[in-house]
């Protein structure tokens, strides 16, 4: 018998169906278990009725929240006092003639069938496999799901090439200490801190190219916006003939993927965020000089001599974006060279400020990048100025060799974005499995305690 | 003034137009320089006249092969017998007005004008920033981007859900000692041998998962099939009711993603392959045992009490499936239990042998799966058995008490397929930078020596 899913009973009323899923809530009502069946398309009644099955009813009795049932059944209209709006399958119930446990679910730490998971963050990651499987949870993911779908598209729409890049890498990528070292057969080798040299060859061959690629930063700091292991999605665009085309490039594609993912998922993000986000036909662009001014004068907070935006500043640019031209977006350019990745190409009016960006998203950074350095001397100067070796990107710096054209490029944090559109108060929430500097599926500690063990 | 691609200047005959790309052939005759530019889109000839510009022809004649020029020319209709029927835009040519230098190229150490880049692999990939941007090379990974995102396609008709999962954890994914270590503040990490772990425990959250993830195997040995550092495509499904359903879904996506690369790109597969993949109806699918009798039968050479099938025994049963089925896929199942990872369901009818598959493509195997253990008790004792201790499959085996239905899945090697659909002798070209026990992108030998000197 082929299975049905819940979301089909509708369609067959008065039919005999197999459905399989997850208990989510059993009662029983003296001859009668209600359960309430879970699969990945929603929720169904099932009425599990003694008088007529007991073995099914005897089954049922035993039921506990997540075990995983299959069941056969027959679709049964509701009658209109008892039709359950809340749910796509509230119009029918299933009367069960023949049920099966596929699985037992053990006794659950926490109750799983409220609304809302409220769990402390070190509880949610500690049961992960378990916590996943609250329906608001899965929410979170299939809004990620449709924020790299929509990326995928926008990129294609730009003609962007898909490439595939490495992840082991024997230099740093951005230099500096925050990187993660891998032991390549006796060899030092690093996880690459983003796909951003790769990327930058690739736009020397295919010119327009895409990636969704994993990037590691070994930052000693825990904060709610950072973790070890992220997921970025990346463009680079070559034979740009304006630092604008590049603006136009990423606003597209910001702008793009919200938009996408509230068509997709409007009641799932009004159920974690309080409105839908507000995309404007032209995001506002600013300096970072420009911006500072903007919260000097709105706030009196003089930040107008500082080196970048503190979090506080992305936040308070934002709310002037959202007030004075109503878009939770907003881009910000020309932050000091210095401030920037040694491949950041200075802007030729003014070389101490350079010709980069980040898209500000509800009042944080969702996307960076910038022009680059395209001439292969001017790069090299700059990499041994950051006190970097050339020796150390030789076959980045091979593709400077063979003509490459002016080219720029931008990258979003994908669970940067996952985090912002639905209001999570931490970007650990906009993960499946995080890493941080505490835990890698379980805390370090524990793992510490495991090991101290087995070496007694 | 707007970029227009080479492609598009078909479109506009007798207009002013903007190309950019880079030089591929130049040659000058007398007061006329001609060169094929090329773009993301294709090859256009531009003549420059010194008497339409004395300007562009002094740039001309600078010229070498892979500089990135901009010019401003007019597009021409070519008179009937100069038009060139071997690239798109064969039937007009660019007189150009302006032209400019955008990017010099040094000399080139090989000849990139020949239709063929005939170089041994270490040459080919110790200038990988160069080669990379022949046009045979840009189509070995054009091919490679429709594989993956016809197995996006394919794993959606199945209704998948797409996850991003990790690559640092904190164990062996499948034990054992091919794991490359990581440093993790000081904690003994390892790169995910494969994403199995996370699809499954994924598998017991949104029934059907699918996700695009890196795999790393730290394998002592240099094969022309194996990479340090792969890209796998993998689907896990739950709620499964027959071991053929998984075959059933495997057959689909494998046959999916094929025939749509061959929609997109029989030209380019042809100027690689013979011929065309055969891709029947209904794949053949045979047990081990039955694919080592027909083996014996075929060559005389008993194979029948192998564990496995050994990589001339999968090209065997290829070209059986090839002459007899009219098929370049063959599944075989049934693999011993003990050959195979701790987590394949034995068959319950002969638990010595698994409930395992192959999927075999022109005589090699570009996919593996099984359907699972979904027995918690079962899963932990057979951890143990391998030698393996549960405590480190905690996150794991929790999604194993909490309700896992019956399951299983499969994963693709990307670089596998491309380089079977394409006939290339080395998994290596089918991978944009190769990792492998001799090179990060360069040569180890010469990242020692680099290091050597940097001691001194």
């Amino acid at each position: 018998m082929q299975r049905t899913l819940t979301t089909e009973t509708i369609e067959k009323v008065g039919q005999r169906v197999l459905l399989e899923g997850w208990v989510e809530r059993v009662r029983t009502h003296g001859k009668l278990v209600f359960l309430d069946l879970r699969d990945r398309k929603g929720l169904i009644q099932v009425v599990v009725n003694a008088q007529v099955s007991q073995e099914a009813f005897n089954v049922g009795t035993e039921l506990k929240p997540e075990d995983a049932v299959g069941l056969v059944g027959i679709v049964n209209k509701r009658p209109e006092r008892a039709i359950n709006k809340e749910i796509k399958t509230g119009i029918v119930e299933i009367e069960a003639k023949e049920m099966k446990i596929l699985s037992k679910a053990k006794t659950l730490p926490f109750d799983m069938t409220k609304k809302e998971l409220k769990l402390e963050l070190p509880t949610l990651f500690d049961h992960r496999s378990l916590t996943l499987k609250h329906p608001k949870q899965q929410e979170i993911f299939k809004v990620q799901e449709a924020i790299a779908d929509a990326f995928r598209e926008a990129a294609k729409k730009l003609d962007c090439t898909e490439i595939f890049i490495p992840t082991i890498a024997a230099s740093a990528t951005e230099g500096g200490a925050e990187v993660f070292r891998v032991n390549y057969y006796g060899f030092p080798a690093y996880l690459t801190q983003s796909p951003q040299l790769y990327k930058q060859i690739m736009a020397g061959v295919f010119e327009r190219v895409y990636t969704i690629a994993h990037a590691y930063r070994a930052e000693p700091s825990v904060t709610t916006r950072h973790l070890t292991e992220t997921v970025q999605m990346d463009c680079e665009i070559a034979f740009i003939n304006s630092f604008d085309e590049l603006l136009d490039a990423l606003e597209f594609v910001g702008a793009y993927v919200i938009s996408e993912a509230v068509k997709k998922y409007a009641d799932a993000i009004l159920s974690f965020a309080k409105e839908l986000p507000l995309v404007p036909d032209q995001i506002p662009r600013l300096k970072m000089r420009e911006a500072q001014e903007i919260i000097f004068k709105r706030t009196g907070r003089d930040v107008r001599s500082e080196k970048d935006l503190a979090p506080e500043d992305e936040k308070e640019i934002w709310l002037w974006a959202r007030e004075e031209k109503k878009s939770d977006f907003v881009t910000v350019t020309h932050y000091p060279t210095k401030k920037r990745s040694f491949y950041t190409a200075p802007d030729p009016e003014n070389p101490e400020y350079s010709l980069s960006y980040d898209l500000i998203f509800k009042g944080v950074e969702i996307l960076s990048g910038s022009q680059r350095i395209n001439d292969y001397d001017e790069l090299v100067k700059e990499i041994k100025e950051r006190g970097l070796n050339p020796a150390d990107f030789s076959l980045y710096l091979q593709a400077f060799e063979y003509g490459m054209p002016p080219e720029g490029g931008f990258s979003f944090g994908l669970e940067r974005i996952t985090m912002k559109l639905l209001d999570l108060a931490n970007v650990r929430e906009a993960s499946l499995f995080p890493r941080d500097m505490e835990r890698v599926d379980e805390r370090l500690s524990v793992i510490q305690e495991k090991q101290q063990r087995k070496e007694k």
